[in-house]
């Protein structure tokens, strides 16, 4: 716990907001070291650093919110949708700032953005790696109900799941930043829904406060047992955010036919390299006609527009609940990320900074 | 090799043909042990028997052809599109037979049917586990660019895979029974299409006889760095008929969002059971977009007649070539079956009875 120490002395205040850029310190997570097994707080490094004055084009950022996803953890491990990160640069993961000087023209103070250079207080950065967000919107929301966790929800569930409804939809890590949308989103398809999740609190929550039709505790015993209780006929639509032994033990349990969203593998970004994927592929699907395919957002995001009008009139009609778990200070970004690899997390994960 | 060397005295042949039903002596293969590793001759026992007179509604069936597939080896192991095999029963298996003898008023002497219980000579059946077939079709061809292996490619190939001319193709076992006739669809389909064979000479066949794009060679080297060269953005379409270390090569190979059609894991079949799946799953479908499905040929088996006749024209156009690797002879079956799990076929494998 060094670091989160380290961080706590943070340099002084008086010169870490106001006054002009050349006199600002910046407090930036450095990813130093990386994972072989659980992360830890031994993995980042915290440091100081004077915020440089602005060249022609540049614009500088005061980032609110870090937004904290199981794939920042994959990152560090592997090659996924971008290529494996290197150790000895910020830690680079998605936030809300609000521009505070500006030297390109399109840009002026306030203007809100979003950045992928969030583990740090302060950025300086040119336009092409920014995406400007609507400043009338608080900037929880922007990562939350309008963030790429809902956006993949909403994409990975209407685009790769197309659910029908009176469809039985599962879904894997059910309470999570992914997983308590796609809840919400499926109940709005007509679908009976059903979630994964570790622990009775989480599920009673789930059940209580989301509205589930059932849930599975896979910290209880077998999900098969428990599955088959709740659909003998197996669901339609799986969902599924973990991978590993609970995408193992769902193949057979599916309705022939059936369909799986393969959203994300955190049961395998927290460990050593996995070795080896589900049983049971390909045998399962050739023998129960099933069908998986994969959510990468990136692909989808030409049509983000149409997804943020849809999320934002179901928050506002109350029929999508902001479900966000934040932690104050960026100087806590790592506990919270290590957190979030253990579970300790409902809906969407915010660094307040 | 004693089951094979005992099939081989046969029962008094004037005993075996012709005559009333009663004086007739089956000849029979039984499965008798459950394979644990590679499928050897002591699985099987080869008995004889009388064959039983006609009851009502039952229908005497003389065996010309049966079908061997690398699925019958996985039903031995565990539970497929069927419940797994118990020993102790005539193995069960694709055949074509002409009616001998009918109690049933809509079967006569001469029909031509298929049943799945082939590795006899003769069968007493009801019409409810028979399938009826065209008698001007040489019975060969019932089994090959009409069977089973050809329905699979068909389906598999156009509704599962659905290819767009100008596509890549890449096939694994591509001269299989299967994978020849896929080969073949594909060249019709207007796809470049690439196939995966063990061994030199299976390749040049495929190259020169086939008449495929590209070949790769599995036993010659990692298939990653052959393919780079022949399709170095990746296959569009991949059919798998191995699973097990070729499907798990290719998932980092596929072009984002690429299409797996899953047909088959003869990696997998004779061999212990296998413990785990591909790695790779679901990351790397996750991050290439891709899409994975089963081919359930049963599901299809409504459209048949509209498969039949696509393939029996170009058949008849010379652009679809029958490939059959036939063995003589039933007592011959055992020994066929475990040259067909070691690679020995080219196309359809087919045993003369």
């Amino acid at each position: 716990m060094n670091h989160v120490l380290r961080a706590l002395s943070r340099p002084d205040q008086s010169h870490a907001s106001g006054g002009e850029a050349h006199s600002r310190y910046n407090r930036q997570w450095w990813y130093v070291q990386r994972p072989v097994d659980k992360l830890g707080a031994e993995h980042f490094e915290f440091r100081t650093a004077k915020v440089a004055p602005l060249q022609d084009n540049e614009i500088l950022i005061r980032h609110h919110y870090l937004s904290l996803m199981p794939g920042n953890r994959a990152w560090m491990q592997r090659d996924t949708y971008v290529p494996m990160l290197t150790t000895g640069q910020v830690m680079p993961g998605r936030a809300i700032g609000e521009v505070l000087e500006s030297k390109d023209p399109d840009y002026k103070p306030g203007d809100v953005v979003e950045t992928m250079l969030g583990w740090q207080e302060y950025v300086v950065a040119h336009a092409s790696v920014l995406t400007r967000r609507d400043k009338s919107v608080p900037m929880n929301h922007l990562l939350g109900v309008l963030g790429s966790s809902a956006l993949t929800a909403y994409f990975g569930l209407f685009d790769v799941g197309q659910p029908r409804a009176g469809e039985t939809l599962v879904i894997s890590a059910a309470a999570g930043g992914v997983g308590s949308i796609v809840a919400q989103l499926g109940k709005i398809a007509g679908c009976r829904v059903i979630g994964i999740a570790g622990g009775e609190e989480k599920c009673a929550w789930l059940r209580d406060a989301i509205g589930l039709d059932g849930v599975v505790d896979y910290k209880a015993g077998p999900i098969e047992e428990a599955l088959k209780q709740l659909c003998p006929d197996g669901p339609d639509l799986f969902f599924d955010n973990t991978g590993g032994p609970i995408l193992e033990a769902m193949l057979p349990v599916m309705k022939i036919g059936g369909r799986i969203v393969c959203c994300g593998n955190t049961a395998q970004y927290d460990s050593p390299m996995p070795e080896h994927g589900p049983k049971g592929i390909p045998i399962t699907l050739i023998a129960r006609d099933l069908r998986m395919r994969g959510v990468l957002l990136m692909n989808y995001l030409n049509r983000r527009g149409e997804a943020e009008a849809a999320l934002w009139r179901w928050t506002a009609e109350g029929r999508l609940k902001p479900i966000y778990y934040i932690v104050d200070g960026l100087e806590n970004a790592p506990t919270a990320m290590i957190g979030l690899m253990a579970g300790a997390n409902r809906g969407v994960s915010l660094v307040r900074i």
